[in-house]
Formats: structure tokens, sequence, C-alpha cells
């Protein structure tokens, strides 16, 4: 199993600090994960990414596996080099596409096949196929295939892909042991807790995915449109779930709140969209909450956009200026607020590591959200839209 | 005027390299200019710029009048803030803009109206507005509003032409002999040579242009869609009538070989967008000819795009990388590939310069030209297109 040491832990809250070992580096948790769905965090070139300095990054398995296909990924060298990233990269298995390709694919007890949202070709994930894939693409941390579910899916829905998730985490387990005597691959696993929005389910799910030996242990199918107050509730609920001296995982979290609260609930790794995807539609998150370049409010602004931040866009561009080259729908404007945007969720994950060092999560944590809600304005009330 | 000293003279050609001081810095020339056309180089952040490190960078008077407006980029600090940019700028006046926007403009003897490409808005550029536009900007480097043509334009229309763009010259170095005295401005300003394809034309227009105290002057009206012989024969013929202990501007040029012939002919300074939009296509410039990183071919090829550059594209990502995420059309690409093409430009430049003071610029240009042409393959004659 990857090497993973609790370093630190908060006296006020379930919050640690942790030290991850990986084939491609350690992994300080808690850690945010960029997303870089296709082989790279859009708009951010490698060399960029050295600077803002993630402990890793993550990819996917079901875009990878459709563009450039496996076959093609191999020849030219792997996924670090197609990436041009040498630190760790974590992959998500293709499950959660089962979530947001709803009309996509087909999922039986044996997998899930899917039509291409490229050209409608058919492409066919099952458990064994899914680490396969991950292994030759010669990732870190490599994902189960599990079945996310919409947060409002029905019980017996639930229930079944609970179970499905239980069996195919005990399928790839198998594979990955294979692969791994057959010397092909030095990275781990995760497994990941399903069971909706039942307690009693995530628990039995947990449960049947704890005896085993995985690497890590994830929390899935959460941030697929519940409200703020039902996640946070629940990632309280079923974070303590998992086994507690392995590395923990929140699957597609969030917004700067909400993984302060799963820090707290013992949660050490989180990706998450929003900070990319934000960036292309204008929106910047700051120590003062968030902004909506767009608006004409900012354009004669020569102020920074967070004069509390250190990344190098803050540090050359004025708000103003931002909102002209987003108006004018420049390809630099993506790259800028990319950068700011993953510099502050950086930012915040280590200035959490070093609080929960530090023995003052509680207050570090009380302090950022308050700053955040001191100041707010209309654009943080524009981000009642999320 | 800007103090401008010849420094190395080859021996072999009128190639010459030199030291031109501005407000914001030295341009060693020769030197290319990348085109930052609405107030940044496209998808270039300013600090990817600074490891660039072009002598000089260009954007345009039309565009930023338009978006975001003279008042507003006053507001936000002028065109070095806009742009993050701490080094020397030169704008062009608009006069490009009566070439390709022809069908959005309407010239008479005193200026040019302009119907707004973006919102039909109708804007009047004179001589003394693009002169004061400019001064409000804070360039170090200001181009006379000039009337450029398409090369097969009638003689009478070139001769008409020619006249009014000495005509405004002389109007825009008044005005901007009254905004230097008010001290309101330190930077030059530009004369542009225009007269078609017809060598007195030329000739008559330098003459009167020369006599003046103007910081540079410009060779205008090429490329804009004749031959490459033709190109290559107007420089050879129209860079001698300029004043010789002036810099001299070719516009809008061009090919690396377009440039080492004109740094031959004794230009000192280009812009082109060449290096810029073609990345945006997916065409990369190398030391071995041009690659359409689209071309199937590249697809498996693990190799860097140049094995010669020492670009941070090269030394991260293989072409079939490149490839992937051109195919992909993920944002990363534009970056990755403007920045390679960029340092192909500025390196070319830099070399220049360098085989200029040593000595040897005619065999720094003889080997540059066969290494490009050495490998011809589907590559580069696809470059036939151009």
């Amino acid at each position: 199993m990857l090497p993973f040491a609790i370093t630190n832990r908060d006296p006020e809250s379930a919050a640690r600090a942790g030290e991850l070992t990986t084939p491609h580096g350690v992994v300080r948790t808690p850690a945010f994960m960029p997303v870089g769905t296709a082989g790279t965090v859009k708009g951010v070139a490698a060399w960029e990414l050295d600077r803002l300095a993630p402990e890793i990054i993550l990819a996917n398995t079901y875009h990878l596996l459709l563009r450039p296909g496996i076959e093609r990924l191999e020849r030219l060298g792997g996924l670090h080099r197609l990436m041009g990233w040498p630190g760790p990269i974590l992959t998500d298995s293709g499950g959660y596409q089962v979530h947001s390709l709803a009309t996509r694919r087909r999922v039986d007890d044996d997998g899930v096949t899917f039509q291409s949202h490229l050209d409608g070709s058919s492409h066919r994930i099952d458990p064994e196929s899914a680490v396969d894939a991950q292994v030759r693409f010669g990732v870190d941390i490599a994902m189960v295939l599990d079945e996310c579910l919409p947060f409002d899916a029905e019980p017996p829905v639930v229930e079944r892909a609970a179970g499905r998730t239980v069996a195919w985490a005990l399928r790839g387990l198998r594979r990955a042991g294979e692969r791994r005597q057959g010397g092909a691959w030095g990275g781990g696993l995760f497994a990941i807790q399903q069971g909706g929005a039942d307690p009693a389910a995530r628990g039995s799910c947990s449960e049947a995915l704890a005896e085993h030996p995985f690497d890590g242990f994830a929390v899935g199918g959460l941030a697929v449109g519940e409200p703020q107050q039902q996640l946070h509730d629940s990632v309280a609920a079923f974070a303590p779930l998992l086994p507690a001296d392995r590395p923990r995982y929140l699957m597609g979290v969030g917004y700067p709140e909400d993984l302060l609260h799963a820090v707290a609930c013992g949660i050490d790794l989180f990706d998450c969209v929003l900070p990319t995807r934000s960036a292309r539609t204008g929106k910047l998150f700051t120590s003062r909450g968030e902004l909506n370049i767009k608006n004409a409010r900012h354009a004669d602004d020569d102020r920074p956009p967070d004069p509390e931040c250190a990344c190098p866009t803050c540090a050359r561009y004025s708000r103003g200026a931002l909102r002209h080259l987003y108006v004018a729908r420049e390809a630099t404007s993506v790259v800028l607020l990319t950068v700011h945007n993953l510099n502050f969720f950086l930012s915040l994950m280590r200035g959490a590591r070093e609080a929960i060092i530090a023995g003052r999560y509680s207050r570090f944590r009380t302090r950022v959200e308050l700053a955040r809600k001191a100041e707010a304005d209309e654009d943080v009330s524009a981000d009642a839209e999320r």
C-alpha cells in the first residue's frame, strides 16, 4: 500500500495533516487537486503548474480513453509525459460520467457502456478495464469504477448502485494486485463510498470496503446538486465512516467553505472544476469573497482582484484590465483568471495544512470565512446563483 | 529624439545592430515585436512575456480606442499597466486598419472614419487624434496615421495616399512636439513610407519625410498580399530610401526568411501576427521548417516539436501531446504553441543580432535558411498555402 502518515491532528476537530507517498512524489495533505480532464489543466502550461505547485493533479479516464486513446497515450510515453507534469497524478475512473453523461451510457451489473460524446462510438468500461487503463496511463492513484447517482435517486436505485460499487471495487482491487505483482505498476487504488443520502447505506458500503487493502477511500456521489447544508451534513456524517488511518478523498467538492468544513471532518483530498471552470466564466475567488469580473463596476477599477493575493495575476493586472481582457474574449483572460483561482484554492489548502500543524485550524477557518463574508457585495450575492 | 546608436555593421550586407533608447528601456535591434493588438499578446500572460523577453511589444490604437477606450485606459493607469508589461511598447496608429477594414472606413484628406467592427459605432481618427491617443496611452513609440493600400492599388490612388501620408505625418509630428513640450510625453514618433510598388513614389515620400525630426521611419504598405519575391525586391529597394542613421521598421513582416532578408537590407524592427496567429491554427515554426501540428502523422510522435529549441514547450511536450491538445481544442494549446512560436522569432532575431556583432551575419543567415529547407516534408510543402 502507498505509505500514508498522519503527522498532525487538530485538537478541536477531526482535521489532520498527512503525507501520502506516491511513485511521483509525496502528497502533503490536506490537498486540492486541480482538474486536468483531458490531459491538461485548461489554459495552464505545465511550467505554470510548476509554479502553482499543486501536490497532485487529476485527470479523467473516460476522456483520455476516448482521446487520445490508451494505445496512443502509451506510445506517447504515458500520462505524465502527455501532461508534461512530473508530479503525482490521480485519475477518476469514469464513474462520475455515469452521472454526468446519464443520457449517453448504459449500466449493467458488469460495467458501463458509454456512447462517446465526441463521435457516438461505443466504449465499454468494466471494473477490470478501468484499472487496466489507469495502470497503462501510469497514474499514481487510480480510482475504482463506481456508479455515481444524482442526489435524488430512489432508495432501490441507490442500494443497487452501492452494491455494484462494492462488487466493482473488489474486482478492481484484484486486478490492481495482479498488475502490481507483474511489476507493471507501483501506484495506489482508492475505493469509493456510495449510498446516496442514506447514512445506513453509506455505512454498510464503507464497512464492506474497509476490510480490504485499498490505498485510500473516497466519498463519492456528493456535490451532485444537493443544497450546501445537506452537503455539509453529509460530509460530517459520511467521512467518519471511512477508515481513519487511510487517506480520505471527497470527490468533486467544492467551494472554499465546503473544503474548510470537510477538512474539519477529516477529509484529506479534494478535486473540483470550480476554480478552472469559473475562470472561464469570469468568476474570481478571493479572500473577500467572489468577484464576477465581467460586471461593469470593475471596468474602471485599477485595484488588483485580491489585495491579499500573492499570485502573478494580482501582481500584474488590475480588475479593469482583467475585465477588458474578459470582455474582449482574449485567450489570455482564461490563463490569468485560472492561475489566480487555482492559486487561491491551493493557498487555502496550504494555509489549512499549516494551521493544523500549528494546532490552530479552527481559528484559521473562522478567520478565512469571516473575511470572505465581511465585504459581501453585489458579486458575492450574485454567487447565490451557484 | 529617442537616442539611437548603431553599434555594429555587417561587412557583407546592410545589416546593422543598434540600441534605441525609449522611456521604458533600451531596444536592442534588430528586434521582432510580438503583437498584442487589444492589450495582450493573445494567450500570453505578462510574466510569460517576461521570460520570452522581447525587446519591445506592439499594440493597436484602433482596437484600443474602441475597447477599452481612451478615457478608461487612462483611468486604468495607461497601456503599460493594462498590459502588465513594464518594457517598451509601440502602437500602430490605425493606418493598417485603413487596409484591413477597407469595407468599414471612409478616408478623406483630413483623416479616416471607421465604423466599429464591434458595434457599428462611428470613430474618427485624424493625424492629431492618432498622436493624442498614443500619447495618452503612454506608449514609447507612436506611429503617424498613414493610408495603407492593397498591393494592386492603381497608381493615382497610390500617389494620393502617399501624399496624404506625408501631410498626415507632418501634422502628427507637430502635435507630438506640442505634447512633448507640455511634458506629457517622452516617447518617439515614427513616420511611415508609402508609395505602393513604385520606387519613385517611395523615393519622393521618403525624401519628404526624411528632412523632419522623426524618431524613426517605417516601410508601410508591404505584406499586403504580394508574392514573396516581390516583397523581398521591394524591401531591398525601399529600405535604403529611409535615413540610415535612424531606426527602420518594416511593418507587418513576416516569415523567418523575410526577416533575415530584411535585416540584410538594413531593417531594424519588425512586427507580425504570424507567430501568434499561426499558433492558433496549429502551425509551429521550427529550425527545420514549419510543422502543422494537426497533421495525423504527429499523433504518435513523442519527439519535441523542435529538437534545437530551448523553449519550455519543447522541453515539456511531445508533438503527439501538442496534437492531442490542439485536436481537443484545449486553451492550453494556444498558450503552448504561441510560446514556442514567439520564442522562435525572438531567438531568430537575437541570433541575427549576435551574428551581426560577430561580423558573420551572412553565414548565420545561410545556415538558418539551409536548415529550414533541408528537412522539407509534407508540412513544409503545406506551407506553400501561405
